[in-house]
């Protein structure tokens, strides 16, 4: 069988990088070209040692005429937010279908975007035809999409945990905690090794730009606060819902019964368990002192949280089992 | 000036490991006997090589008439609880002053701590005597109690965290994060190395012990999950509190003005900056979206949580200033 | 296509684990039980949570009938040095190949096992039968043998180090740094994580016991010094040669260009980039001031170092393509 | 009794950051002025909050007459090499002492220093007149002199672990491990946290530069391979020695005898027992098989290894006890 051509547009960072991990073990998917503006000419593993012996190619400019003529049926987004959307509408036109990884079509408001992200959106006439990437709430809609904006990593955490209680769910305050390959392959002082190892904290409060999106698919304004912690991968989200639910973990299994990524674990998850993989594991406990139901979800942010969760959207669209190449 | 004189029961432990390391460097105080049923008869750089050339005793066993043979005017209970009040009973008869560790005298209820500790409390004519160890609450109490119990790692990040706004505060919801010599020198596999490392999970909820303290000295119900991550020393807590309190930075430093031990910041807290203090950094922000207040901070466990305290609690009990053999 | 049996005897360590992990992805063989007298009874996945919902089994006894029992016609022993000998024994018998992970098989000389390991051998009769199993050297032999040592962790990434120079190599001297994986999944106060967190050691020197089988393979006496570093997986070797070999990169190029987990690279290697692979990454330099050779090796200790190397074994002894579940 | 005042120059690097750390401890010397060309202006604590409640001064710019007027008596220089000689010439002009901990002063012989550092040396006038760092070695000429080159860290903990059985050594071979500050707080892609993290890896041979003052202390020729691990802080080098010394404990433990900084242990050492001390531990054991001699050494890398050993010389060359604001 033909494989699929899809192209890694900005492949030199860490989701980048784990595209190109799981793309290595799809039967049915072949890397058609590895775009780096910073690394062009130089090979893959020049910037990724590990794929030696494996990978066999040379990182290129990232022009659509390039991307076009590398057979490319699909393209991975591996870029910020606001330079994704420029290479989103041309690659559209050329009849390429768009996995975008980005912030940039989870939204379906301009002005969300534009309160959450601080600069108007680059390409508001494409927000209604993106479909958000989260195949466990959306599936049959990326079946058919050709614009799909990839949830983002703590939204996949989050939303996942809250979606079976959603219609008794209220005051919703989620506190997670991510490994430092959450903030990309950024080199800045507040990431280097000494500044993070032995090192716990707060950010991005309380307004963190994951907000938009969480809340437009939840429909409720929810409290959150993300933390870094000395880890490579992982996210945990540890969910507190006003939700009288005073037996969830039937409740919890039941909904995701067919859900193949979706774990639900009588024990509390942990980073270790679902880290390389595109799992989302979920426990409950309810509270009788409080009344409170707290959730806590584990994922790979770099896996379920970006690059596994693109293929899974993927395989999707293009008709594959959807577990192909994350099993 | 003839130096106070002071036991360590049970030194053997992260704690008591803290303790002599904070005692070495306090000007009026001298280490009388450090007991360990373990190491009884061991050097004690045998357990702590870090402390070569430093110390020079041997462990001893901890009996009672030994610690007061050695001179002790006052005892550091570094056990674990049920076994701490054993001590502390025949401690207080021979006229020795008991700084706990344990939360064997936290509570002024046996009932309540009957029902979090599982067991039957062994001392309950001691509660109404014990003060609790927290001298940003209850200073003067502390400067006259000859039996501390001195507060919780947990609570200690939480209740100061609190404090300056508990008349406001409702349904509060902490989420903590520690590291794991808050589980002490606890050889069990769930601690090893490859077990922790790359890992952060939840544990203990939704009942953990520590609520039992932290809600009688609030006064209410909380929703409380504290999670392991890969550290060696600290803790962070994020609290939200339903307060309405748009500025609460002011409102935090005014409060705090005065004390040594906490720190009001701009920048959400870190637990690099208080490793291997007794400091508590506290920073807050409102959240104008869900009109919640955020509290963010952070300790070392072993210090601030636990052997700092206990030796700013000392300091207190004997006169000395607050601060000797801590900053 | 029928898939060979394999039972995992001993699979509840992290050899075992990884075993699972790669027979997980083996088009080839399926898993026919795990024993494990610890845990049997209780689903692989209590033990293991990363594998739920891949695998669905109990641990059962190892006892050799329901091993047999089960269709095995290979098992992996994955048990400490004494007692893999027991079981071998009657496997063999049974037919089934034996791929034993321990050190009882490694050796040629019982005099010399008893030597390092301190006990008599258990099955001295099998020493000649026995192949030392790492692929690079003896690769045809593996493909006839019936009983497997698979090569050590330490001295896979030593040999493969110094076999291209072999001739010419005297005075061999090496420093190796090892991932705390590689004491198995033991339960000690050593390491637990903070004893091992921000820790880093020498250990077991001067006489460690995989010295035994690096000297035999390599026909000379050496210095070895392995320490432990504060990392999940992966073992670095830097090894001093006194050999004439001015430029030998192109040296190792050539002697490796047929092996498929040999990578010899410009830059030096990095545990990371080997970590969960199968791979050997090799560099050196030639030292022009002492004229001496500089290797320097990594691999990852679970994988090329125990499970990966064995899977590469049975690949071989069962005349699949060497990498099957492995790239 | 008046306290002597001292400068830090380049204060906002880790070994600034460690200075004012052990200084502030000092009973008595006082920072006369912290300086920083990238943060003039900024509060210290915005820099290193750790310090927040300690330390009230803003970094000034590094001029020489500011540092005069601050009433410094000595300066320490944390700045990097061919920066910090442009600054020793005016303050000793000034007749202020100078502790430098770059590798500017360290070598007799400015072609050897533009051999190793590859640029000519800034300052060749001086290097008569500087003496090396190394209390151990060259107290009494410390205590005289006005320019002192603080002895590097990986220097430190091998030249010490040689220095006893110097006599005898032949073909010295030197392994060691540094945690990541001992790459100063250097934002490069290298040294972010998930490029660290779970990583191992040789780097800098066969020429690295500290060899150049090994070796001119020791009076020959080494071989010596650093590598990173994922600590903060800690130096352990594992040294080889043809040198028939078969029963060395005794030898160390005698030669080492008056020196507080040194402790002659029984177990191999560990980081984690020098770390945040100015203690370098020893151990040696010698190998019958190989007739080699192995001594094991650990320092901090930040404090016997930099900023520790220059409060040591600071204390000799102002005629403290050596110990002072270290213990």
């Amino acid at each position: 069988m033909q494989k699929t051509q899809v192209a890694i547009v900005g492949a030199s960072g860490y989701s980048g990088q784990e595209l190109v991990r799981l793309l290595l073990g799809h039967p049915h998917v072949a890397i058609s070209c590895f775009t780096s503006r910073q690394y062009a000419g130089k090979p893959v593993t020049d910037i990724f040692p590990k794929f030696r012996g494996l990978v066999d190619a040379a990182f290129v400019e990232p022009k659509i005429a390039d991307i076009v003529a590398s057979g490319a049926q699909a393209a991975f987004l591996a870029l910020p937010h606001g330079v994704a959307a420029e290479y989103a509408v041309p690659l559209l036109e050329q009849g390429i279908k768009v996995l975008d990884l980005s912030a940039d079509f989870r939204l379906k408001s301009a002005a969300v975007y534009k309160d959450f992200y601080e600069h108007d959106h680059p390409a508001p006439a494409l927000l209604a035809r993106a479909v958000y990437g989260l195949p466990e709430l959306h599936r049959d809609a990326i079946k058919k999409a050709d614009l799909i904006a990839c949830a983002g990593c703590y939204p996949t955490s989050i939303i996942l945990g809250v979606w079976p209680v959603l219609k008794q769910a209220k005051n919703i305050i989620v506190s997670s905690m991510s490994g430092v390959s959450g903030a990309g392959r950024k080199v800045s002082e507040e990431y280097i090794f000494p500044e993070c190892n032995e090192s716990a904290r707060a950010y991005g409060i309380p307004k963190h730009r994951h907000l938009s999106e969480i809340e437009e698919q939840l429909g409720q304004t929810i409290s959150f606060t993300p933390h870094l912690i000395p880890i490579n991968r992982g996210i945990v989200s540890t969910i507190y819902i006003d939700a009288a639910v005073p037996d969830p973990l039937p409740v919890y299994r039941e909904f995701y019964q067919n859900e193949r990524f979706v774990r639900v674990t009588d024990a509390l998850p942990d980073t270790k368990n679902v880290a390389m993989t595109n799992f989302c594991d979920i426990s409950a406990r309810f509270d009788k002192r409080t009344k409170r139901l707290v959730v806590v979800t584990a994922i790979d942010n770099l896996t379920k949280g970006a690059a596994g969760q693109a293929v899974q959207c993927l395989n999707l669209a293009f008709g594959y089992d959807e577990t192909e190449g994350l099993l």
